[in-house]
């Protein structure tokens, strides 16, 4: 089964990286690849039915959340996650054929990456400057067009842009992992696999212990909460959508059980999937399960 | 009393804007301007001595938290928030003298920046080509300097950088509003003002239901849990540190409660401080108060 997957682009990312790994999983197969500028235009390809799914960067162990995925969640029609995947982010430093680290004084990387590698560069290139980019990849991309003297991308993008690779494995904090997750029109879970995350968004009601008492819901199921990330609802200052992942799957009784006391307590929920958890292998996703979904949550919210 | 007060710079930013608030406010008076190039290293000047405060952006109602604030707060020594002002975000689009925006093929601006005049520029120069600039006064300095063509910036810059103003009051989202704060080293804190917020920060042991379990340590006094941000430890991937605002001060019974009860059942909690809510007053700031301020605060946790 063909599919077409947006992320971000272009050749070269991490965010590419990830889309091959899921290919590897076979969570997709024969991808067509939509190279986008962010998750909310990835998101928006989805929606718009111009891909089948949406590969995008989720948190990271040093950054945390990716906002901008967080918030594309909630840009449009709900979208649902059917996989994830972690991998671990170092980074090359890579300069145009010929150019020694001692030429560099401009370096081009994603803002995020910038602050994976400050303290190499601190270390070995001090007065280099630092020139944002909309991508790794498209960092690269600037060294290779001569507008930059040196990218901090992944490894993979000097053999796409034919530089030289002057230092590998850069990274001030070693082990840093990205989380990277498959997003697609919502439909039928992936299939439980015992090891499961399921995630929810929601707002609530603005008086004193509303979300404390609403986390309750999960403490007496004895369900383990693995994050909770606010997020402004841009109407009121102060006022903040709630992103909350739970270990189970909604096939399993006290997460289920748990969503549909959400349903009643909460307001503006929004079931974002049940997925096996990063190192799980799920089988592969088939489209055309995809119809009558939003019936099919219905059906599991209200226990039927 | 003279203070140092270390900021985003260069001139022309908000956070120099909010500095003049603070000022106005009489919270600090005779500054001296230190600006740096980001949170940490404003936090870091205070560390170190070469300031008495730092200014920084926390929270804005479009973007969310500064996440680079919130982990500066945990990079070294503690810290204290001794007072918060609120300021509507909009932005001038600036270029060189006699150029129209007809001209304008790049701009410059700060990414958090970019992300709330985005809508504008793709209806008002569809074409436009942006590049990052690590503060929306250093992007007017690049129109200055002939980089670019324009900047999205605060009015006031353009005076600065002799600048002509071609669009006001741009914003996607009207009455966008970003949340600054002044930063001190451990004190007394700001008078209770009876309109107060408190913040602490803290990790919780990992077992089910231990973070809800806290919180409910709010919801039994009533209290009324203003916001809360989690970031990564960068340990291990999955876990996080918790930034909690409470509505009250640490001298209001049950807010010291409280905070009696999180030094029991969190790990490594630290106190940010109370301070008055954005909209009133507190009065000036004494440093040579900050003496002996560990001790003021284990005091008042254990109800001494």
């Amino acid at each position: 089964m063909t599919s077409t997957v947006a992320f971000l682009g272009p050749a070269g990312t991490f965010t590419e990286a990830a889309l091959v790994a899921f290919e590897n999983m076979g969570a997709v197969s024969d991808v067509t690849q939509l190279p986008v500028n962010s998750p909310s235009e990835a998101f928006q390809a989805v929606r718009e039915g111009r891909a089948d799914f949406a590969c995008v960067a989720i948190e990271n162990s040093v950054d945390g959340a990716v906002t901008t995925t967080f918030d594309a969640f909630t840009e449009g029609e709900a979208l649902q996650v059917y996989q994830e995947v972690d991998l671990e982010v170092a980074f090359a430093i890579m300069v145009k054929k010929g150019i020694s680290l001692d030429d560099v004084s401009t370096i081009a990387t994603h803002p995020v990456a910038y602050q994976q590698v400050r303290g190499w560069l601190a270390e070995n290139i001090p007065d280099v400057k630092f020139q944002p980019a909309s991508s790794n990849g498209a960092a690269a991309e600037l060294v290779a067009r001569g507008e930059v003297d040196a990218a901090a991308a992944p490894e993979r993008a000097a053999e796409i842009f034919d530089l030289d690779v002057v230092a590998s494995s850069v990274a001030d904090v070693q082990g840093a992992t990205t989380r990277f997750v498959l997003v697609g029109a919502p439909g039928k879970p992936t299939p439980r696999t015992g090891t499961d995350r399921t995630s929810v968004v929601f707002t609530v009601p603005h008086e004193p212990g509303s979300l404390a008492s609403i986390l309750q819901e999960f403490a007496y199921r004895n369900l383990d909460m693995l994050r909770i990330e606010s997020r402004p609802t841009r109407k009121k200052f102060g006022t903040y959508r709630f992103f909350v992942d739970l270990a189970g799957h909604i096939e399993d009784d006290p997460v289920a059980e748990a969503l549909r006391a959400l349903w009643l307590r909460t307001d503006d929920l929004r079931f974002i999937g049940s997925w096996p958890a990063a190192g799980q292998t799920g089988p592969q996703l088939d489209t055309t399960e995809f119809d009558n979904a939003t019936a099919w949550v219905a059906r599991v919210r209200e226990g039927r």
